[in-house]
């Protein structure tokens, strides 16, 4: 019990309190407002004619252009009167075709969502497999917490800041709904900085497309959640661990997310600068894993390297993966879990553009697989396992950016290049002594960067006609042109993207030196070093992974101790 | 050969009579009835203008109301008939509508059916994990052939009795398909008791909507003839767990799901007794975890306690987990598997509560796990990871009941307090010394009343209009009222949930306590202590589960050998 | 540097010479054929009118006969004309619903090719567990690399080969899309050997629509990539299996894959001779399944036995599986993958078969672990675990040629055979003395055959009228009858089946065959007999997969090693 005092109670009641005087304040100011769109909980009124379109996207009814409209939209919709007058049983048939397909894209969202839930399980293995096996236990409690505690400040701030004024950007449409979510608390029209409605998924989020999207968007937070693990790992305190989530969850990730997604300033930026579609990043190379990455490496810089990690001439001494089965099974997953990242991101099977995602997504993994592999080969004279996931790990992290925006052969360059990359990055860290056991900075930050820039210079133009509200009926001269690197023509798309990997990087590597900067100056966030040495699964969390195994000893030229742990002690009553 | 005649070739071979004997009764009794709508086994009739609804669920055709309708009814459908004759091409379009719309759910209701047969793997790895190193290939056995053995049971006569008569209820109307299953076999109309049509998925059942019905279904028995083994390992017999589970698949699940699921006497209580909408559980707090909870209860208490579990003073001693990163691998895949679970059991996309189901589940789940942790950390000192990952169990099988009826702040608190129970029950069960290696009882059992129970405190009344035949129209008074429970002003709902969730808990403990107390008086169904002690693996399997490992030495303080086995003696070799 | 540029260097420059060359040729191809129909990269142009049906598959719209049409098919087209005139809304109308149904068959597709693609887990952990713990690691990359080397092969040339004339065959008109890929490189029409189009993904082939079946045939391929694993693992260098997967990617699994399901010769000798449907096989015993198994055959009889593996009188020595939950966990993961493999085959929802595939496909897996296990039972006295797990992949693979055409009580008894199969099989391959650790050639090889075989004797005719292009309108005198078995009165199905798997077996083993006796006479793809005892993780990947592990001793029996490694050397630190 003292020690649930000493370490929880305080900052518990605090959060506690703090979320509810937020949530309370959000009820009062929703339900003041009484000209807000009403949310739909049960999604019976979700759907109508409004909703159906064609392929192209074009609208089976014609809204009522207004008394400023222009003599051909006048027309057209006096047109459509006319019609559906004479045809009431295809009107009335239309509200089921724009229902069915809001169901069809509810269906995909959530389905897609489940697999980015799943990665979950993804880096729980790759992590855990990873490490020293006398931390195995440890790995695990830090990816399950992730998911619990990021959650929780995600559904009660994050989403809101996020999403909060989501309804002013056009995203959501596909998932049909009245727009309830429509106001920033910091900013607003093109220069958002800070959602403002949704706290607690109470008052207009209790509406089951504001449920679909928030189902959907909050397994890509817990990425970025997860991301962090790979690099504080093995050392850091289940409290100080705790504060990180907390800090990712309702601060780190929302923000820079409601900049580029959430209808803020970033994704304006080609509206109000005229810089190409501003700035685009579309699953979230650097919305989910740079700002993850960047995160890490603050992180990681904050608490310093393992006991042991580097010898007294500075060199790195490997800490060798305890289980490549779990290294792989977690890649694997991963893979699996990305099909649901990349081409779920459309939030519409509607969109057929998915199966391009899909296809690219894969090419950029194997190319990335390929590329670290064959790097490893030259430079040290066999693949290496553990190096061959990360490299299909960064081929996925980059071309997550512009997975919808180029072809084929683009995406296979996208991947080639992170593949070499996330091979040069593990070796610069370890030349720069910031200790990052999974190699977390380099797959998620440097690979993720990569991804937002490689947006830039490869997307064709083939897609995102009228993306963040530029371009809609024509641009670059061409109807349908939609967003376009510069290989393609368009200089200002490669600016935009520059800026916004910078921004991402700043935002994510800044914010987590400043907040975590001065907590650890208030109390140490790692282990004593005992703790360390001897694994932290018993001191932090009461048991050993492996209890029934027996770990080899200490290793013999150093003196570290990699695996040791108390079950060890019981091997001579055997031998 | 000897062996094999003792244990397994006379009941084999009665029961395979007597199922073909069932069989053929079913196959001629299903032929004589010539009036039987006819199945549809390519699907290639199933879906056209009467199943195209809008997002509200009103049909787009207007069916003939008959001599006996109201002027109103007369009247629109006089007019629909007026305006099909003046749109054919509306009228056949309205068949690729309906059509479509059934594939969207047929869609839906595989995908996570999908994701429910996927918790295989989580209760595998979950329960697997939980025990001890020699028990291990054992564990994997149990779990693959509840899979295997109580398919077999369901498939040819558990969904038969559960479903037989479930075109009389209305709930499998999302997947088109004519009724082709409409008899009981006890009981009628509004006082069902059993099912009588679809044994072994002949006859009337080779038909899509019966299939796609089928293919959700029995992946939700499953999960109940899962739950059993964490109750009952590291003692029972293989031939005792093939009975347990033929019992699971063929009578307990099949008779408590008919009563609820299957247009049974218990779904029926509001229509015959006026108790709310009858005894309402969404996914399964009760129909499927409770009653496998309440069946491991009743079988753990026929096997008695695990050698050396209590010491002589009757304090439980911990038999620590095996492997952590098995059991929370196992966890994060039940979460998965869940996301098919609850939003699925809507057995249609076109059903829009289903994001609201998904991010509820999530909702409890993550409250569940924060809540043990929390628990755990005051009582002990430390958050334990395996609680952890129950708690989170806990949360989701305690929202499965209430998930699509309640909003996010009462899903926040049912899971909360599910987090509790489940610490609550573990400590009590070691108490009264019913022997739960994995908790399941706790789990699934306690938390899954409790989950039944909730529904009719949290219930909203925002969704779930016309549940079970009651309120269609307007309910306490309000059109489109759904299920509403004690604090939203029902409390009928309240009273007939404590009615089912105790029907649930006799059910299912004392029938299994009634065919168990026998069975085990005529044969033990226990392992003898020496192999119990050796661990199980090689005595009924022939190998054990990691032959290349040597395992920790017996308990220095109790004696009590937690892991050894044969693999141990090679060690001297090598040191 | 130096070990690269031996082993890598050369080849690898010329593999991409000859890739860049095919690719530069089709695209120059490509943009000469001018009247090609155009590709739709974004699927803004793909569904609408034309692809909107109803149940029975019956199009919306009524497409223009053309000049030599019979009076009746110019009357409907009229009638519809007229229609069309006075119903522009329902004309428009149906645009959406065509689109919304190509969404929904791409969201499945997509959907279930995840499926597949997780399989790649399900291989991996089977055959890991299956295998010595010395080559875990191996095992795990061999499963790895698998997935990116015969990825880029199958990109690169393996699609264009079968399916460059799938626009020929009407297999991929549930994803909408205009047939851009129209061309055999070898053959043409009902004779098509090769296909011609599609190579790099470029030109005809950036298309949503031909994306969507790339990645839903990628997986399958790699499937068949995974399969070879199982036999010839724990021997093969990684060279020798980089280029045995190059072989499966652009080769061996395509050349049959066209004949069968890329409007190939096998497919049409239902048109060209009479052959009932001309070779059936729905999902891929054969194309997949028996392909793999053959190969792997072929490469195990090439590599030889391993070490130790027969004793001085050819008695089969057991190398017990180093880990079973692995095993059965990754077997889990396989059902689940099949849940996709099988019904997703349909490559649409609106094919409402899906649901009896899905139930057909677990009856067959329950029944072939059930006869598996029982025959383990009866010939050694007890259930084995590996077997029954065996078993139950036995059971899928034979049901996935038939699973669409057959009725429960014929996939219960396909289940049921290959589960006894496989277990014969495994016996029989010991007694010839072709090593098989992980048991892929029973499994995959003979259960695959002996599925396309059971195709011709228990289809019942409900499902798959017009099939590759026979009896659309009627067949065997029925309007509507499917694809129909010897049982139920064609014996022409059970002929052309048995030519089919004929065929198959010659091409799989013979191609193997041929290719790397010619390979291994120029240099051994076999590790050296020091790598093999020690173990293949450290020598070839440079790191052992558990290092923090003890490994048992050499076996005191035969004195060969099955499990020791350079970590057993610290244990007397310990100790």
């Amino acid at each position: 019990m003292s020690k649930f005092r000493r370490y929880w109670a305080r900052p518990i009641a605090r959060i506690v309190c703090a979320l509810f005087f937020v949530s309370y304040f959000s009820v009062i100011v929703g339900a003041c407002q009484a000209s807000t769109p009403q949310p739909d909980p049960a999604g019976i009124v979700t759907g109508d004619r409004t909703t159906a379109t064609d392929a192209g996207g074009n609208s089976f009814a014609v809204s009522n252009p207004g008394p400023n409209a222009s003599p051909d939209q006048t027309k057209a919709y006096e047109d459509y009167q006319a019609m559906a007058a004479r045809e009431p049983l295809a009107e009335k048939l239309a509200d089921d075709v724009g229902h069915l397909r809001v169901a069809t894209n509810f269906a995909w969202t959530l389905n897609t969502g489940y697999l980015v839930l799943f990665m979950q399980a993804g880096f729980a293995l790759l992590t855990t497999g990873l490490v020293r096996k006398k931390n195995a236990g440890h790995l695990m409690m830090l990816n399950f917490a992730a998911y619990v505690i990021a959650f929780i400040a995600y559904y009660a701030v994050g989403f809101a800041f996020m999403y909060g004024a989501a309804g002013i950007n056009a995203s959501p449409t596909q998932l049909g709904g009245t727009p309830t979510l429509d106001r920033f608390l910091i900013g607003s029209g093109t220069m958002g900085f800070l959602g403002g409605k949704g706290f607690f998924l109470v008052g207009p989020a209790y509406d089951a497309s504001v449920n679909a999207l928030m189902l959907f968007e909050v397994v890509f937070m817990e990425t970025a959640g997860y991301i962090i693990v790979g690099a504080i790992c093995e050392r850091i305190t289940f409290w100080a661990f705790v504060a990180a989530e907390i800090f990712v969850g309702t601060i780190l990730y929302p923000v820079f997310g409601c900049w580029v997604w959430g209808g803020g300033w970033l994704s304006q930026l080609g509206v109000t600068h005229n810089l190409g579609h501003g700035y685009v990043d579309f699953a979230g190379s650097t919305v989910v894993h740079a700002i993850g990455g960047m995160c890490a490496m603050g992180l990681a810089i904050v608490l310093g390297p393992r006991l042991g990690k580097y010898d007294k001439d500075g060199k790195a001494r490997a800490f060798p993966a305890h289980n490549l089965v779990f290294v792989v099974t977690g890649t694997f997953i991963l893979l699996f879990g990305w099909m649901g990242f990349n081409p779920g991101s459309t939030l519409a099977a509607t969109d057929l553009r998915i199966s391009v995602v899909a296809v690219n997504t894969n090419l950029a993994a194997i190319m990335g697989a390929a590329s670290a592999m064959i790097f490893w080969h030259i430079k040290f004279g066999k693949p290496d396992i553990s190096m061959a996931c990360n490299g299909m790990l960064a081929g996925l992290v980059a071309i997550t950016a512009p997975c919808a925006f180029v072809g084929p052969t683009s995406a296979v360059i996208i991947g080639l290049i992170a593949g070499v990359l996330v091979c040069v990055g593990v070796l610069f860290n370890d030349k720069i002594h910031i200790d990052d056991p999974c190699g977390a900075i380099s797959v998620h930050g440097y690979c993720g960067l990569w991804g937002g820039i490689s947006l830039g210079l490869f997307a064709d133009g083939t897609y995102g006609a009228g993306w963040n509200g530029v371009g809609a009926s024509s641009y670059l001269g061409h109807a349908g042109q939609g967003v376009t690197g510069l290989f393609y023509g368009d200089a200002h798309q490669f600016l935009v993207q520059l800026i916004g990997a910078s921004v991402c990087a700043i935002w994510g590597l800044g914010s987590t030196l400043l907040v975590f900067k001065t907590v650890n100056a208030i109390k140490s966030m790692r282990v004593s070093p005992e703790v360390e040495l001897e694994g932290l699964d018993v001191p932090e969390f009461g048991s050993l992974c492996y209890p029934d195994d027996i770990i080899t000893a200490p290793d013999a030229a150093t003196g570290i101790q990699t695996g040791i742990s108390g079950a060890a002690k019981t091997t001579q009553t055997v031998s």
